[in-house]
């Protein structure tokens, strides 16, 4: 039997790579994605049109409402921050894009699955490089959640498995990624990343993500098959 | 300004009375329960009812849907367990009742809530006694929990603030809780434990959580208000 693997995918340039790469390490993979109150939802239609060019085994997408408890420009009606060039990003503050919790929230529904499936891994795709600032795309971080992961579960009791949480692209730049998922064959052109799309699924160009999206694209040298406004 | 405390509610005598405890210690109370497919929802009912009765400064219900994964009697159409006696429970062996990764869910919202709030602490009720066998019970499992949301948040980022997670009951016996619920005026009657109620929310007074229940206010020596069938 396949050795299973749960992806958490947005959709995005990021998370797209984890799952070519969890498949490209052998596993079979459960893609899971969130409906979150997240203004830019054409994102799931992505992740869907991801999880059928990667052959997922199965993907799910999971509702969760986090405007319940507010906090963040991707979920209320703050708005969300437009900048000309990915220097006047401050890579030291956390921006108001940052959802409480959220990838905390992402993993341990990742984690319920994994369970039930009985999968090795989870993979997310979170980088320590372009990470926008937010705390939860941490290394120290992915470590503490494994720590609780494995003490959460069935796992932790009878000692019959060990879930690991793979972060493959942590130390890579988005050029870097844009290159190891050319190389493996993903279509980007089915990838989306922008905070604020308009109606006809096109990338604003000046948010936070769009510019490292552009930026990674042009340092890979890779044509970015994006439409922008 | 009064500090605050997000305390997890089931409507159950185990979280009603740490509800109670925070309450005592001072804080003002942010309670928060889930509807999650369980089977017996009339616990949220309970939780509203006892969210007043502490004097909650709010209380919210997030909808989970933990049936997607599947895995347990609570949520899937698997039989709750009846025994004629605690003494027939297996302490060793995890029960079909166990929801897996809720408590690692269920915990990770009340951090986001916590973020917003600038809560300084999240209250769960959970036991290492009584514990039927859950592994997300166990204080291995809230002290790793406790690193990595303090490494999630803001808080791991600016230290501008420590959020802890409070198991005041994590050595108490069932009796014991009731004796010190009792003692800071909790009304038991608000509160449900039963895995499966009938229609008029009367206890089965058969499943675990019943036999528990019932020991419980006989050991504590104070009349047991539950309406059973």
């Amino acid at each position: 039997m396949k050795k299973k693997a749960v992806v958490l995918s947005s959709g995005g340039i990021d998370s797209t790579t984890a799952l070519a790469m969890a498949k490209d390490r052998g596993f079979e993979i459960y893609s899971l994605s969130f409906r979150y109150g997240q203004r830019h939802s054409v994102e799931l239609a992505c992740a869907k049109k991801v999880a059928a060019h990667i052959g997922a085994a199965a993907h799910k997408i999971v509702d969760i409402d986090l405007r319940q408890f507010g906090g963040s420009a991707l979920t209320d009606d703050i708005d969300v921050p437009k900048h000309g060039d990915v220097s006047d990003i401050d890579q030291e503050k956390i921006p108001v894009t940052y959802v409480p919790a959220r990838n905390t929230i992402f993993l341990s529904y990742a984690m319920a699955w994994a369970e039930v499936l009985k999968a090795k891994a989870i993979f997310i795709g979170v980088t320590a490089v372009d990470f926008s600032g937010y705390p939860d795309c941490r290394p120290d971080f992915i470590k503490a959640f494994e720590t609780m992961a494995n003490l959460a579960t069935r796992t932790g009791v009878t000692g019959e498995a060990v879930l690991s949480i793979e972060t493959p692209l942590i130390q890579m730049s988005k050029s870097q990624i844009i290159s190891a998922g050319h190389a493996l064959g993903v279509d980007y052109s089915l990838t989306i990343s922008c905070y604020d799309p308009d109606e006809q699924a096109r990338s604003c160009g000046n948010c936070d993500s769009c510019l490292h999206r552009i930026k990674g694209f042009k340092e890979a040298k890779i044509a970015d098959p994006t439409p922008y406004q």
